[in-house]
């Protein structure tokens, strides 16, 4: 059952329930056009990550600023989008159930769909998909390129996985999928371009040598919201494939230096016990913003800090001389972690300056499968 | 949205869609049966919390073996049970917003409904929404009984809280809420015995002075999954508002003796990736399993654990000599934490043996205002 939304267009900012997802629409859209600029000047293209926003509506405003289409991680995202009206979507990730491949293959009809593998076993996975479908399915070979988590590791599995597919009159091979997740968080550049550095060397080489076997890469996709700059100048990287730029959070915000994009993603949340001097407790814990990467941080209310989330509470300690808490005093947070922040929510409140202006649903919210 | 089951009922457990939220029906009914068992030796009501299940299904289970009622923390929970027949219903927490307590006194029509107070200011609000309902509000008084969250902190607050309430005519004095969240997970029985021993001393002193001004205390409420045996054997709480006990859980189960509850709740997950010898990922990250208390541990396969949870992967290691990891493995997690870990599912799939028995919605997933 979806949950009724927290406010009505035109209300107050006031008289949003809490707790509410809200959106800053004016730093959101900063941030859209930020990343849009930074692809037309370097010509690299742009497929945001859909796992972020989860989202149709907010897809269909990067692809109005020239992304070519949307990354997602999962079969149920897809669906989401194309069902939307997203018409070219790369799931960035293994998928290996039958059940799932043929969700996947059944959303050709309405949209370009490619999807990675990093195994043999999946390679044939997608092929008997494709066949039971009387389809094509296109594929990426996805290599790690250093978060040691899915993708081949060597250059010679990566060669015959993409001679596989090419061979296959069922699927079709896109290129090479290669992001740096433990890359994004480093928090000093020397160390982010260091390993950036390594990963597109890697895919270069791997591109050259494909190349030389006769097989181009259509797609080569990677980045993050840490690291962009540095896929985006490789030359080997043709798609960035960034999500949280559009929200940041706090995680992001500890890199050095800060993503240069603004704080559009909030958890708005109230004042439900305040009986301690120095102290406050509100009504989002982490069932309504996540704490994996770190606790949420106050926002515009100096003194206050987030120190500890139960399930359905948050615990403030206030500074000595700052604002002392009242019961209902509205209080901002910006999440650790924006994505799966985003994944706890139903609906979006778009808000400008102190009115509401837009309500969007979380359509791919709990799309795990 | 909701999500599409990841199941059918009758199909076999080999084939349920992965990640999926999975209850062993077997070793559910056994905890809701010795629970229930245990309040009716010691005479104690039961009135179960609904924060862990989000259910009205399971609330009806729970009464059918003798609750008296349902325990939630948000109106948004209380919502889903009593528009599902669930007749008596605590908010065992502060509701604060005139929305939601306008929300909250709607539901007076089909169910006894009382709530929480710890504040002069809240007592106030409650009356004002009862008064605009033309009805009459049950109020509890939270006392912080040592988990420093919400709740009183003194005797006399409550008694004066209390005498408030009794005055009022728009409202109903309902007794006390006193909950040690911070005892349930001390791991030492020494701990958790001190602990409860000193809420019980500060709550039994209340309830003397309560009664000996005229008030008496219809219900007398508190304890969890780790220390219930001591509130019941306390003689001064009336009610016990458990949750965790009918799932379970990795948190739960380092408790010293861990509670006598069988683990009943899991995230079946598959292998998407496995080409690492000695490790294997998972589709299920902590987007399908929360990680807050704890990483999930990995069910009936022996040397496989665990180690990191992104969004959407778990990243397992397997000892040398265990079992290899093969693409599309079924892998089966006890979540570390089980009430959020619900609260990210649409869907509950009851297994029963190598059968998918029943599907019932998380109903009140998401309902966190």
């Amino acid at each position: 059952m979806l949950q009724p939304p927290p406010a009505d267009p035109g209300m107050s900012v006031d008289d949003i329930d809490t707790p509410a997802l809200v959106l800053d629409l004016d730093a959101f859209h900063a941030n859209l056009d930020l990343m849009a600029n930074f692809a037309a000047r370097t010509g690299v293209k742009l497929r945001p990550h859909a796992k972020t926003h989860k989202s149709p509506v907010i897809a269909k405003m990067q692809m109005a600023r020239g992304a070519v289409g949307q990354c997602v991680q999962k079969v149920g995202e897809a669906e989401i989008l194309a069902w939307g009206g997203v018409a070219d979507i790369l799931v960035s990730n293994e998928v290996v159930s039958p059940r799932k491949l043929a969700r996947l293959s059944a959303l050709s009809g309405i949209a370009e769909v490619a999807v990675c593998v990093d195994a043999a076993e999946g390679v044939r996975r997608l092929e008997a998909a494709a066949e039971s479908a009387a389809n094509r399915l296109t594929a990426l070979v996805e290599v790690d390129v250093g978060s040691g988590r899915c993708g081949v590791a060597t250059k010679s599995e990566a060669l015959a996985l993409a001679q596989m597919i090419a061979a296959s009159p069922r699927l079709r091979f896109g290129g090479l999928q290669g992001y740096h997740g433990a890359a994004q968080h480093q928090r000093s550049p020397e160390d982010r371009r260091k390993s950036i550095a390594d990963a597109t060397g890697a895919v270069a080489a791997l591109v050259e040598e494909l190349r030389g076997i006769g097989l181009d890469c259509g797609i080569v996709s990677g980045a993050g919201t840490g690291t962009f700059e540095l896929e985006a100048s490789s030359g080997v990287y043709s798609e960035l494939q960034v999500g949280s730029y559009i929200f940041m959070d706090a995680d992001y915000g500890r890199n050095r230096p800060a993503p240069p994009f603004r704080q559009a993603l909030f958890v708005l949340s109230s004042v439900m016990s305040a009986g301690r001097s120095g102290a406050a407790v509100i009504d989002a814990g982490h069932k309504a913003v996540a704490v994996n990467s770190g606790l949420p941080l106050v926002w515009n209310r100096p003194g206050a800090t987030y120190v500890g989330a139960s399930d359905e509470h948050g615990k403030l300690v206030l500074e000595p001389g700052s604002e002392p808490a009242r019961l209902g005093d509205r209080v901002w947070l910006a999440p650790g972690h924006c994505d799966p922040t985003v994944d706890r929510h139903d609906w979006y409140v778009g808000v400008r300056g102190t009115r509401v202006e837009c309500l969007w649903p979380v359509a791919a919210r709990g799309a795990m499968a």
